[in-house]
């Protein structure tokens, strides 16, 4: 697969993410889509990022560095944002902070077949509350 | 900058950490390297290997998943290790930990200029002493 279709692909996932159409998720993510090794399938996959979503509103996804080779995305995904709800088991403070995950999405047949994510928890520890 | 040099770069660069040798880093690393947008310079760099492979003896630099685009390569690097001294905060058991880190690496003039690194320290901490 070519490098400007796939970075195109991604482009149009980040914006559903973005627009919360959650409806529209099965035109990029894979109904067998595992995320860091765990078979989640699509269900489980939107589920996840609406429970995101709900804890922290203003979560916009930024690519920061994008690279596409063959069928993997990787991209440093930078988030500032205001947590309202408890995240990764950080309390918010009301406060603005900024993080950054980095993320490797390996596609087949076009969609997203395995997601493997580390966000930078250390970052959103040292902003939240004790 | 084509794809294929830049990947053999890296791959030199991990057999250098690997075999430890840290006086040869400089045909990888720029003088002006920086570290998380730190500027840490070679130097900073070097003592932040020397460091962290004191600590581990064991760590071993592994492309799990390797990508390059023009002058950015990512690399979801996984290590299988056993910590002797504190790493990141977290007291070793003695036992052999796995855990991911995901790394963008922007290149300039064929070295590594800056690098943006998150370690996924919540499988760290879950693997280390209370």
């Amino acid at each position: 697969m070519a490098t400007e279709p796939l970075k195109g692909v991604y482009r149009r996932y980040l914006q559903c993410l973005n627009e919360r159409r959650w409806d529209d998720l099965g035109e990029f993510v894979r109904e067998d889509v595992s995320h860091n090794g765990k078979p989640v399938g699509l269900g489980g996959y939107r589920a996840m990022l609406e429970a995101d979503t709900t804890a922290i509103p203003d979560l916009w996804f930024t690519a920061d560095l994008l690279v596409t080779e063959g069928d993997v995305v990787a991209c440093r995904l930078m988030f500032r944002c205001t947590p309202r709800l408890p995240f990764l088991g950080f309390r918010p403070t009301g406060k603005t902070i900024v993080f950054a995950e980095h993320v490797f999405y390996t596609f087949r047949a076009g969609k997203i077949a395995a997601v493997a994510s580390v966000i930078d928890t250390q970052a959103v520890a040292a902003q939240s509350r004790p």
